[in-house]
């Protein structure tokens, strides 16, 4: 296995250190990465935690277990935690494309990507709604990217993501729900190691419509989309009432719910497990995930910012590389 | 304490089984309750369980430790397991009259409503959208009646209910979310005995609208109701992030979540306990509660119902009760 590549994200946000800390957690038993980071500014965050620079990938795995190694990507400024400081905009994303080019030419297994600032990289140059579509131009990914939040009690994936409820109301067609299922489905059996997927399709509506007493985008959009994944050959379920679809007892009829909006999704998640969630990018050809969080400028440099969902992170891109990787050579 | 008076709901629902069970879990501690019900129908259910027909309240609690007493509402039709029958329409509507009036004249300490099936209803002259509107239509209730949810971990109150999620967003007004949170803090006051009630204000969108990039609910809509409330003196904090909001660690800070549409409030309370939420009408002149679920008829007549969510809401009615006749003792 190669390292996962770990970016720098906002260095005035919580990812430096989570990065020493998610090293300090995983360095005895893996799985192995490297950032791509500056290695002064980590240092200066945490004095006591191992630094080695390295100038490649290959050189991790026999570093990581005495020091985290970083691939050095020097800022302009030092970092002020919580004041976002647009002067380091070219490094955030030189970090970002670095990873990816390590990730596309299999020199590192997968990516893990701290949280960014979108605003403080729009000077620079950076023209994206985000990572997600910025790893897709720097991929050259095809169709349609899809969210996925996994934590170790659900799968979520949200049909429309960061729009208004409103406008995720009036944007949600069939296509949509078929597109997030079918990739969803494909990732599960790939990457997920499931062989028979099973996709849960929530409604829109309360109590998923009562049959167009309570809205009709069930009759109109969701039921169509479900006979469509049906058709080709998709183990779909739905659409389910929202409310007590994400239960225990419910939760084990199915591998991935297919939500219509944001919150229907994260809701569930984040109050089962806010600290394990990890979002993972499906539909690009590598394998991409970030922690479920963003760069916290409230608590960050303080050392109190929670490395879990960092952890799960890296975590679960080892795990889905080392699938992806294996169902590669079985398909050779 | 006067006993609890516990509705017979649609005799081929699961309200009769269940309301032999709760007996079953409470006849030796407590709280007593009464049925208004057909004793012929519930021996029929469950033949070793010990009826006694009473004629008034009064004669309830020394009846309960040893049989489960019933005030006799006598049906038209033997009731059959899943198929409701208009016939004995008349007879489910009496119940919750007889129950009423004896909760509105203080010879019953509250009421509990086993669940109904409007449909079944309609031809017999019910003209109300559901049990609340009929309750505050028989007490002679002022103002808005509220819809609380509450479960031991959760306290949720939908300022929008059973409406599609599209019109629930477009029927959202400032003075809905300040009757619902004020109807709330008084509740919590008087029957739940918070001294000092701290109300979450939810938001509508993603991430509380991300300050108008997500939609304009919150500053348009949720803001002032929050500012109006502040005002009058209640404890109220938000627009917050929907999806962050019921995280164990966020649910310590307030007694109950004022949320935009059902499903934001029903997610998370069945999410994290599917079985003990209760659901509390807030806003009559007499305490009222009654299961979160329907009449099940699926599994009517299997004994395979589960009777958590009734003996959660019988228990929580005479919480109420105990808590408004004292504080009705302490003011007079």
């Amino acid at each position: 296995m190669k390292p996962l590549a770990l970016t720098m994200g906002d260095p005035a946000g919580i990812g430096g250190e989570l990065t020493l800390r998610a090293w300090q957690a995983l360095h005895d038993n893996g799985p192995c990465f490297l950032a791509l980071d500056d290695p002064a500014r980590l240092a200066a965050l945490s004095p006591h935690v191992p630094i080695a620079e390295v100038t490649s990938p290959d050189a991790a795995p026999s570093v990581f277990p005495t020091a985290l190694p970083v691939l050095p990507i020097k800022l302009a400024a030092t970092p002020q935690p919580g004041h976002p400081d647009r002067a380091n905009a070219r490094a955030v994303i030189a970090s970002i494309e670095r990873a990816a080019s390590l990730a596309l030419r299999r020199a590192a297994s997968g990516l893990v990507t701290n949280p960014i600032n979108k605003a403080a990289l729009y000077d620079a140059g950076f023209s994206y709604p985000g990572h997600t579509e910025f790893l897709a131009a720097l991929t050259g990914a095809h169709g349609r990217q899809i969210m996925m939040l996994a934590s170790p009690t659900l799968r979520v994936v949200p049909v429309t993501v960061h729009a208004s409820l409103r406008n995720a109301i009036a944007t949600l067609t069939p296509d949509a729900i078929v597109a997030a299922a079918s990739t969803t489905e494909a990732a599960l059996r790939r990457d997920f190691g499931v062989a028979h997927p099973r996709l849960a399709i929530a409604g829109l509506n309360p109590h998923a419509g009562e049959q167009g007493a309570l809205g009709d985008e069930e009759t109109a959009i969701i039921a169509p989309a479900v006979a469509a994944l049906r058709k080709v050959g998709i183990d779909v379920s739905g659409p389910w009432p929202p409310d007590t679809m994400f239960t225990a007892k419910a939760r084990t009829r199915y591998d991935a719910a297919i939500c219509m909006y944001h919150d229907q999704a994260l809701i569930p998640l984040k109050t089962l497990d806010m600290d394990h969630g990890v979002n993972v990018t499906l539909g690009l050809p590598i394998v991409r995930t970030s922690p479920d969080h963003g760069t916290a400028y409230d608590i960050a440099g303080k050392g109190i910012a929670d490395p879990s969902s960092l952890i799960a992170a890296i975590q679960l891109a080892a795990t889905l590389s080392q699938r992806r990787a294996t169902a590669t050579r079985n398909t050779a």
